[in-house]
Protein backbone atom coordinates (compact mmCIF):
# COMPACT_ATOMS: atom_id res chain seq x y z
CA UNK A 1 0.00 0.00 0.00
CA UNK A 2 3.25 2.24 0.61
CA UNK A 3 4.87 1.08 -2.24
CA UNK A 4 4.66 4.79 -4.31
CA UNK A 5 5.73 6.73 -1.23
CA UNK A 6 8.66 4.43 -0.25
CA UNK A 7 11.20 7.19 -1.84
CA UNK A 8 9.16 10.25 -0.09
CA UNK A 9 9.26 8.36 3.28
CA UNK A 10 12.92 7.10 2.67
CA UNK A 11 13.58 11.09 3.55
CA UNK A 12 11.31 11.06 6.98
CA UNK A 13 12.92 10.10 9.99
CA UNK A 14 11.15 7.06 11.15
CA UNK A 15 11.72 5.53 14.76
CA UNK A 16 11.10 1.74 15.43
CA UNK A 17 10.40 1.66 19.53
CA UNK A 18 10.92 -2.32 19.73
CA UNK A 19 14.24 -3.95 19.83
CA UNK A 20 11.77 -6.82 18.15
CA UNK A 21 14.05 -8.40 15.28
CA UNK A 22 11.09 -10.11 13.92
CA UNK A 23 9.25 -6.23 14.04
CA UNK A 24 12.64 -4.49 12.52
CA UNK A 25 12.28 -7.79 9.60
CA UNK A 26 8.61 -7.09 8.62
CA UNK A 27 9.48 -3.69 8.51
CA UNK A 28 12.52 -3.46 6.79
CA UNK A 29 10.57 -6.71 3.92
CA UNK A 30 7.88 -3.41 3.22
CA UNK A 31 11.07 -1.31 2.45
CA UNK A 32 10.85 0.93 4.95
CA UNK A 33 13.86 3.04 5.68
CA UNK A 34 13.87 3.57 9.85
CA UNK A 35 15.96 3.86 12.93
CA UNK A 36 15.62 1.40 15.62
CA UNK A 37 15.61 3.01 19.55
CA UNK A 38 14.04 0.05 21.90
CA UNK A 39 11.72 1.40 24.70
CA UNK A 40 12.51 0.50 28.21
CA UNK A 41 8.78 0.64 29.50
CA UNK A 42 8.53 -2.60 31.83
CA UNK A 43 5.40 -3.85 30.76
CA UNK A 44 4.33 -3.74 34.25
CA UNK A 45 0.28 -2.64 33.61
CA UNK A 46 -2.25 -4.23 35.92
CA UNK A 47 -3.68 -6.55 32.79
CA UNK A 48 -6.78 -6.83 34.97
CA UNK A 49 -7.97 -3.34 34.23
CA UNK A 50 -7.80 -4.34 30.19
CA UNK A 51 -9.24 -6.02 27.15
CA UNK A 52 -6.72 -7.57 25.19
CA UNK A 53 -6.97 -5.03 23.14
CA UNK A 54 -6.69 -2.17 24.91
CA UNK A 55 -3.94 -3.89 26.44
CA UNK A 56 -1.74 -4.08 23.64
CA UNK A 57 -2.87 -0.80 22.84
CA UNK A 58 -1.73 0.87 25.93
CA UNK A 59 1.19 -0.73 25.98
CA UNK A 60 2.59 0.26 22.85
CA UNK A 61 1.09 3.76 23.11
CA UNK A 62 3.10 4.31 26.53
CA UNK A 63 6.35 2.73 24.40
CA UNK A 64 5.98 4.88 21.85
CA UNK A 65 5.67 8.12 23.44
CA UNK A 66 8.36 7.39 25.72
CA UNK A 67 10.79 7.32 23.05
CA UNK A 68 9.15 10.29 21.32
CA UNK A 69 10.06 12.21 24.70
CA UNK A 70 13.37 10.90 25.26
CA UNK A 71 14.17 11.94 21.54
CA UNK A 72 12.13 15.29 22.12
CA UNK A 73 14.45 16.14 25.22
CA UNK A 74 17.93 14.69 23.60
CA UNK A 75 16.71 17.69 20.48
CA UNK A 76 16.89 14.90 17.94
CA UNK A 77 13.57 15.52 15.55
CA UNK A 78 11.43 12.86 14.05
CA UNK A 79 8.55 12.26 11.72
CA UNK A 80 7.16 9.05 13.35
CA UNK A 81 7.77 6.50 15.97
CA UNK A 82 6.24 3.19 16.17
CA UNK A 83 5.36 1.21 19.26
CA UNK A 84 3.88 -1.58 19.30
CA UNK A 85 2.77 -4.95 21.76
CA UNK A 86 1.98 -8.41 20.70
CA UNK A 87 -0.02 -10.96 23.37
CA UNK A 88 -1.31 -14.17 23.04
CA UNK A 89 -4.95 -14.85 24.29
CA UNK A 90 -6.45 -18.20 25.65
CA UNK A 91 -9.51 -18.61 27.54
CA UNK A 92 -9.39 -15.25 28.61
CA UNK A 93 -5.83 -15.05 29.66
CA UNK A 94 -3.25 -13.04 28.35
CA UNK A 95 0.23 -15.03 27.88
CA UNK A 96 3.10 -13.38 27.40
CA UNK A 97 6.89 -14.55 27.50
CA UNK A 98 7.08 -17.53 29.32
CA UNK A 99 9.29 -16.75 32.64
CA UNK A 100 11.08 -20.08 32.78
CA UNK A 101 11.14 -23.59 31.09
CA UNK A 102 8.51 -24.99 33.11
CA UNK A 103 5.84 -21.65 32.68
CA UNK A 104 6.94 -22.38 28.33
CA UNK A 105 5.95 -26.21 29.44
CA UNK A 106 2.95 -25.25 30.63
CA UNK A 107 1.54 -22.42 28.25
CA UNK A 108 2.40 -24.55 25.52
CA UNK A 109 0.25 -27.93 27.06
CA UNK A 110 -2.70 -25.32 27.52
CA UNK A 111 -1.94 -24.61 23.91
CA UNK A 112 -2.08 -28.19 22.70
CA UNK A 113 -4.70 -28.96 20.03
CA UNK A 114 -6.73 -25.98 20.25
CA UNK A 115 -6.76 -22.22 18.96
CA UNK A 116 -5.51 -18.82 20.39
CA UNK A 117 -5.46 -15.61 19.41
CA UNK A 118 -3.17 -13.06 19.03
CA UNK A 119 -3.58 -9.70 19.39
CA UNK A 120 -0.76 -7.10 18.51
CA UNK A 121 -1.46 -3.30 18.94
CA UNK A 122 0.40 -0.66 17.84
CA UNK A 123 0.87 3.12 17.83
CA UNK A 124 2.05 5.97 16.11
CA UNK A 125 3.17 8.94 17.07
CA UNK A 126 3.70 12.09 15.34
CA UNK A 127 5.51 15.34 16.39
CA UNK A 128 2.58 18.38 16.34
CA UNK A 129 4.32 22.28 16.15
CA UNK A 130 2.89 23.52 19.39
CA UNK A 131 5.24 20.53 21.10
CA UNK A 132 2.80 17.77 21.63
CA UNK A 133 2.56 14.85 19.76
CA UNK A 134 -0.58 13.31 17.82
CA UNK A 135 -1.15 9.30 18.53
CA UNK A 136 -2.94 6.97 15.95
CA UNK A 137 -3.13 3.48 17.81
CA UNK A 138 -4.83 0.37 16.24
CA UNK A 139 -5.14 -3.40 17.15
CA UNK A 140 -5.15 -6.87 14.82
CA UNK A 141 -6.49 -9.58 15.80
CA UNK A 142 -5.21 -13.08 14.40
CA UNK A 143 -6.79 -16.67 15.26
CA UNK A 144 -3.94 -19.53 15.74
CA UNK A 145 -5.31 -22.94 15.52
CA UNK A 146 -2.60 -25.73 16.92
CA UNK A 147 -1.94 -29.55 16.81
CA UNK A 148 -2.23 -31.49 19.11
CA UNK A 149 1.44 -31.57 20.60
CA UNK A 150 2.99 -34.46 22.86
CA UNK A 151 5.13 -34.02 25.95
CA UNK A 152 8.16 -35.02 24.48
CA UNK A 153 7.16 -32.81 21.06
CA UNK A 154 7.24 -29.61 23.94
CA UNK A 155 10.38 -30.55 25.25
CA UNK A 156 12.21 -30.65 22.56
CA UNK A 157 10.94 -27.74 21.62
CA UNK A 158 11.52 -26.02 24.44
CA UNK A 159 15.41 -27.58 23.89
CA UNK A 160 15.96 -25.30 21.19
CA UNK A 161 15.41 -21.93 23.32
CA UNK A 162 13.04 -21.11 20.35
CA UNK A 163 9.97 -20.68 22.60
CA UNK A 164 11.63 -18.79 25.39
CA UNK A 165 11.50 -15.35 24.39
CA UNK A 166 8.26 -15.41 22.85
CA UNK A 167 4.78 -14.32 23.94
CA UNK A 168 2.70 -17.73 24.41
CA UNK A 169 5.80 -19.61 23.95
CA UNK A 170 6.00 -20.09 20.25
CA UNK A 171 6.99 -18.61 17.30
CA UNK A 172 5.11 -19.53 13.93
CA UNK A 173 8.03 -18.22 11.63
CA UNK A 174 10.69 -20.78 13.00
CA UNK A 175 10.24 -24.38 14.46
CA UNK A 176 6.65 -23.79 15.74
CA UNK A 177 5.78 -23.58 11.98
CA UNK A 178 5.29 -27.74 12.35
CA UNK A 179 2.33 -27.47 14.38
CA UNK A 180 0.37 -24.70 13.34
CA UNK A 181 -2.23 -26.24 11.22
CA UNK A 182 -3.49 -22.83 10.51
CA UNK A 183 -4.54 -19.17 10.96
CA UNK A 184 -7.61 -17.16 10.27
CA UNK A 185 -6.22 -13.39 9.65
CA UNK A 186 -2.59 -11.40 9.08
CA UNK A 187 0.41 -14.19 9.70
CA UNK A 188 2.56 -10.92 10.34
CA UNK A 189 0.10 -9.74 13.53
CA UNK A 190 1.48 -13.20 15.08
CA UNK A 191 4.93 -12.45 14.25
CA UNK A 192 4.65 -9.50 15.97
CA UNK A 193 3.53 -6.62 13.27
CA UNK A 194 0.23 -6.25 11.81
CA UNK A 195 1.59 -5.39 8.22
CA UNK A 196 -1.18 -4.50 5.94
CA UNK A 197 -3.03 -3.15 9.15
CA UNK A 198 -0.03 -0.69 9.38
CA UNK A 199 0.38 0.24 5.92
CA UNK A 200 -3.20 1.26 6.02
CA UNK A 201 -2.81 3.47 8.71
CA UNK A 202 0.12 5.54 7.23
CA UNK A 203 -1.11 5.83 4.09
CA UNK A 204 -4.18 7.79 6.11
CA UNK A 205 -1.16 9.78 8.31
CA UNK A 206 0.41 10.52 4.59
CA UNK A 207 -0.79 14.03 3.78
CA UNK A 208 1.03 14.86 7.36
CA UNK A 209 3.56 13.27 6.80
CA UNK A 210 3.89 14.14 3.39
CA UNK A 211 2.22 17.48 2.65
CA UNK A 212 2.10 17.87 -0.98
CA UNK A 213 3.26 21.73 -1.13
CA UNK A 214 1.99 24.14 1.69
CA UNK A 215 2.99 22.76 5.55
CA UNK A 216 0.45 20.24 6.60
CA UNK A 217 -2.30 21.29 8.81
CA UNK A 218 -0.56 22.31 12.06
CA UNK A 219 -3.92 22.57 14.68
CA UNK A 220 -3.10 19.43 16.84
CA UNK A 221 -4.02 15.69 15.19
CA UNK B 1 6.23 -32.32 14.91
CA UNK B 2 9.77 -33.30 13.54
CA UNK B 3 11.55 -32.23 16.30
CA UNK B 4 12.20 -35.40 18.37
CA UNK B 5 13.38 -36.89 15.08
CA UNK B 6 15.92 -34.31 13.77
CA UNK B 7 19.00 -35.90 14.73
CA UNK B 8 18.38 -39.21 13.59
CA UNK B 9 16.73 -37.63 10.20
CA UNK B 10 20.14 -35.57 9.82
CA UNK B 11 21.45 -39.01 9.21
CA UNK B 12 19.16 -39.27 6.23
CA UNK B 13 19.75 -38.61 2.64
CA UNK B 14 16.81 -35.71 1.81
CA UNK B 15 16.53 -34.61 -1.31
CA UNK B 16 14.45 -31.21 -2.34
CA UNK B 17 13.43 -31.12 -5.97
CA UNK B 18 12.86 -27.93 -6.18
CA UNK B 19 14.95 -24.78 -6.82
CA UNK B 20 12.80 -22.19 -5.42
CA UNK B 21 14.65 -19.91 -2.50
CA UNK B 22 11.49 -20.00 -0.43
CA UNK B 23 10.67 -23.54 -0.38
CA UNK B 24 14.53 -23.88 0.41
CA UNK B 25 14.05 -21.33 3.49
CA UNK B 26 10.98 -23.11 4.70
CA UNK B 27 12.76 -26.51 4.88
CA UNK B 28 15.57 -25.06 7.10
CA UNK B 29 13.39 -23.38 8.92
CA UNK B 30 11.67 -26.76 10.14
CA UNK B 31 15.51 -28.17 11.14
CA UNK B 32 16.08 -30.32 8.01
CA UNK B 33 19.30 -30.90 6.54
CA UNK B 34 18.97 -31.72 2.73
CA UNK B 35 20.37 -31.26 -0.83
CA UNK B 36 18.56 -29.49 -3.32
CA UNK B 37 18.47 -31.27 -6.95
CA UNK B 38 15.61 -28.97 -8.97
CA UNK B 39 13.64 -30.68 -11.30
CA UNK B 40 14.02 -30.12 -14.69
CA UNK B 41 9.99 -30.96 -15.41
CA UNK B 42 8.62 -28.11 -17.80
CA UNK B 43 5.55 -28.27 -16.03
CA UNK B 44 2.78 -28.46 -19.28
CA UNK B 45 0.03 -30.16 -18.44
CA UNK B 46 -3.07 -30.03 -19.63
CA UNK B 47 -4.57 -28.11 -16.98
CA UNK B 48 -8.19 -28.20 -17.96
CA UNK B 49 -7.63 -32.20 -17.56
CA UNK B 50 -7.73 -31.46 -13.26
CA UNK B 51 -8.85 -29.97 -10.66
CA UNK B 52 -6.59 -27.45 -9.04
CA UNK B 53 -5.89 -30.36 -6.45
CA UNK B 54 -5.07 -32.65 -9.13
CA UNK B 55 -3.02 -30.63 -11.18
CA UNK B 56 -0.48 -29.41 -8.11
CA UNK B 57 -0.35 -32.71 -7.05
CA UNK B 58 0.57 -34.54 -10.72
CA UNK B 59 3.35 -31.43 -10.89
CA UNK B 60 4.40 -32.40 -7.56
CA UNK B 61 4.89 -36.49 -7.98
CA UNK B 62 6.35 -35.61 -11.70
CA UNK B 63 8.89 -33.33 -10.58
CA UNK B 64 9.94 -35.56 -7.22
CA UNK B 65 9.61 -38.82 -9.56
CA UNK B 66 11.90 -37.24 -12.01
CA UNK B 67 14.63 -36.72 -9.99
CA UNK B 68 14.37 -39.50 -7.78
CA UNK B 69 14.61 -41.42 -11.40
CA UNK B 70 17.79 -39.23 -12.32
CA UNK B 71 19.60 -39.98 -8.87
CA UNK B 72 18.81 -44.00 -9.73
CA UNK B 73 20.26 -43.81 -12.77
CA UNK B 74 23.59 -41.95 -11.12
CA UNK B 75 24.03 -44.82 -9.03
CA UNK B 76 23.21 -42.07 -6.38
CA UNK B 77 21.64 -43.52 -3.20
CA UNK B 78 18.61 -41.49 -1.18
CA UNK B 79 16.25 -41.98 1.47
CA UNK B 80 13.10 -39.45 0.57
CA UNK B 81 12.71 -37.02 -2.90
CA UNK B 82 10.45 -34.08 -1.84
CA UNK B 83 8.59 -32.64 -4.84
CA UNK B 84 6.23 -30.06 -4.74
CA UNK B 85 3.83 -27.09 -6.47
CA UNK B 86 1.79 -24.18 -5.91
CA UNK B 87 -0.67 -22.34 -8.02
CA UNK B 88 -2.99 -19.51 -7.06
CA UNK B 89 -7.09 -19.96 -8.18
CA UNK B 90 -9.73 -17.46 -8.79
CA UNK B 91 -13.02 -18.04 -10.27
CA UNK B 92 -11.33 -21.68 -11.25
CA UNK B 93 -8.75 -20.40 -13.33
CA UNK B 94 -5.13 -21.68 -12.45
CA UNK B 95 -2.83 -18.56 -12.13
CA UNK B 96 0.93 -19.62 -12.65
CA UNK B 97 3.76 -17.17 -12.90
CA UNK B 98 3.67 -14.39 -15.18
CA UNK B 99 4.76 -14.15 -18.49
CA UNK B 100 5.25 -10.33 -19.04
CA UNK B 101 4.76 -7.22 -16.69
CA UNK B 102 1.41 -6.65 -18.69
CA UNK B 103 0.28 -10.43 -17.51
CA UNK B 104 1.78 -9.37 -13.76
CA UNK B 105 -0.70 -6.34 -13.97
CA UNK B 106 -3.88 -8.12 -15.87
CA UNK B 107 -3.52 -10.78 -13.09
CA UNK B 108 -3.46 -8.38 -9.82
CA UNK B 109 -6.28 -6.10 -11.15
CA UNK B 110 -8.01 -9.84 -11.13
CA UNK B 111 -7.27 -10.09 -7.53
CA UNK B 112 -7.76 -6.74 -6.34
CA UNK B 113 -10.02 -6.26 -3.63
CA UNK B 114 -11.14 -10.26 -3.49
CA UNK B 115 -10.07 -13.70 -2.25
CA UNK B 116 -7.99 -15.95 -4.18
CA UNK B 117 -6.94 -19.83 -3.19
CA UNK B 118 -3.40 -21.07 -2.99
CA UNK B 119 -3.61 -24.66 -3.65
CA UNK B 120 0.11 -26.38 -2.75
CA UNK B 121 1.07 -30.12 -3.97
CA UNK B 122 3.60 -32.01 -2.51
CA UNK B 123 4.84 -35.76 -3.24
CA UNK B 124 7.09 -37.79 -1.24
CA UNK B 125 8.83 -40.50 -2.82
CA UNK B 126 10.66 -43.50 -0.93
CA UNK B 127 12.80 -46.21 -2.65
CA UNK B 128 11.91 -49.53 -2.39
CA UNK B 129 14.10 -52.79 -2.15
CA UNK B 130 12.86 -53.76 -5.50
CA UNK B 131 14.08 -50.63 -7.27
CA UNK B 132 10.97 -49.04 -7.45
CA UNK B 133 9.85 -46.06 -5.15
CA UNK B 134 6.89 -45.30 -2.64
CA UNK B 135 5.29 -42.01 -3.71
CA UNK B 136 2.92 -40.31 -0.79
CA UNK B 137 1.04 -37.18 -2.22
CA UNK B 138 -0.88 -34.64 -0.45
CA UNK B 139 -2.80 -31.09 -1.38
CA UNK B 140 -2.88 -28.24 1.02
CA UNK B 141 -5.26 -25.32 0.68
CA UNK B 142 -5.22 -21.89 1.93
CA UNK B 143 -7.68 -18.22 0.99
CA UNK B 144 -6.08 -15.05 0.92
CA UNK B 145 -7.54 -12.15 1.07
CA UNK B 146 -6.71 -9.19 -1.00
CA UNK B 147 -7.06 -4.84 -0.28
CA UNK B 148 -8.36 -2.76 -2.96
CA UNK B 149 -5.11 -2.58 -5.02
CA UNK B 150 -4.94 0.96 -6.66
CA UNK B 151 -3.48 0.89 -10.83
CA UNK B 152 -0.66 3.22 -9.23
CA UNK B 153 -0.28 0.26 -6.46
CA UNK B 154 0.44 -2.30 -9.03
CA UNK B 155 2.80 -0.57 -11.84
CA UNK B 156 4.61 0.14 -8.13
CA UNK B 157 4.65 -3.18 -7.45
CA UNK B 158 6.03 -4.36 -10.68
CA UNK B 159 8.67 -2.15 -10.92
CA UNK B 160 10.07 -3.96 -7.73
CA UNK B 161 10.26 -7.32 -9.62
CA UNK B 162 8.58 -9.42 -6.77
CA UNK B 163 5.73 -10.55 -8.88
CA UNK B 164 7.49 -11.53 -11.71
CA UNK B 165 9.08 -14.89 -10.71
CA UNK B 166 5.77 -15.84 -8.28
CA UNK B 167 2.54 -17.47 -8.64
CA UNK B 168 -0.28 -15.46 -8.77
CA UNK B 169 2.21 -12.39 -9.39
CA UNK B 170 2.33 -11.65 -5.67
CA UNK B 171 4.51 -12.92 -2.77
CA UNK B 172 2.94 -12.69 0.16
CA UNK B 173 6.34 -12.96 2.21
CA UNK B 174 7.82 -9.45 0.92
CA UNK B 175 6.17 -6.24 -0.08
CA UNK B 176 2.98 -8.18 -1.46
CA UNK B 177 2.39 -8.62 2.76
CA UNK B 178 1.16 -4.51 2.47
CA UNK B 179 -1.85 -5.35 0.33
CA UNK B 180 -2.61 -9.08 2.07
CA UNK B 181 -5.70 -8.19 4.31
CA UNK B 182 -5.62 -11.60 5.94
CA UNK B 183 -5.54 -15.43 5.42
CA UNK B 184 -7.37 -18.45 6.03
CA UNK B 185 -4.81 -21.88 6.48
CA UNK B 186 -1.66 -22.50 6.44
CA UNK B 187 0.59 -18.85 5.67
CA UNK B 188 3.48 -21.61 4.89
CA UNK B 189 1.37 -22.85 1.83
CA UNK B 190 1.18 -19.64 0.36
CA UNK B 191 4.68 -19.45 0.74
CA UNK B 192 5.28 -22.43 -1.63
CA UNK B 193 5.30 -25.57 1.04
CA UNK B 194 2.17 -26.03 3.59
CA UNK B 195 4.72 -26.84 6.55
CA UNK B 196 2.56 -28.80 8.94
CA UNK B 197 0.72 -30.90 6.72
CA UNK B 198 4.19 -31.78 5.66
CA UNK B 199 5.52 -32.61 9.04
CA UNK B 200 2.39 -34.77 9.63
CA UNK B 201 3.14 -36.44 6.32
CA UNK B 202 6.65 -37.23 7.09
CA UNK B 203 5.82 -38.04 10.58
CA UNK B 204 3.31 -41.36 9.65
CA UNK B 205 6.91 -41.96 7.50
CA UNK B 206 9.10 -42.15 10.51
CA UNK B 207 8.27 -46.01 10.71
CA UNK B 208 9.76 -46.66 7.15
CA UNK B 209 12.55 -43.70 7.17
CA UNK B 210 13.69 -44.61 10.92
CA UNK B 211 13.03 -48.53 11.85
CA UNK B 212 13.47 -49.24 15.26
CA UNK B 213 15.74 -51.68 14.68
CA UNK B 214 14.78 -54.58 12.36
CA UNK B 215 14.65 -53.66 8.77
CA UNK B 216 11.48 -51.79 7.36
CA UNK B 217 8.56 -53.55 6.43
CA UNK B 218 9.86 -54.04 2.26
CA UNK B 219 6.53 -54.92 0.86
CA UNK B 220 6.01 -52.18 -1.38
CA UNK B 221 4.47 -48.70 0.51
Amino acid sequence: MLLQYLTELSKKIIVLASGSPRRKEILTNLGLVFQVVPSTFPENLDKSRFTPEQYVIENSRIKAEEVATSLKHAGQTFDVVIGADSVVVLDGDILEKPSSEQHAFDMLTRLSGRSNVVFSGVSLVLPNPDGGFCVTSFSERTEVEFAPLTPDLINAYIATREPLDKAGAYGIQGLGSSFVRGIKGCYFNVMGFPTHAFCTQLLALMPRLLPPSAPANTNGC
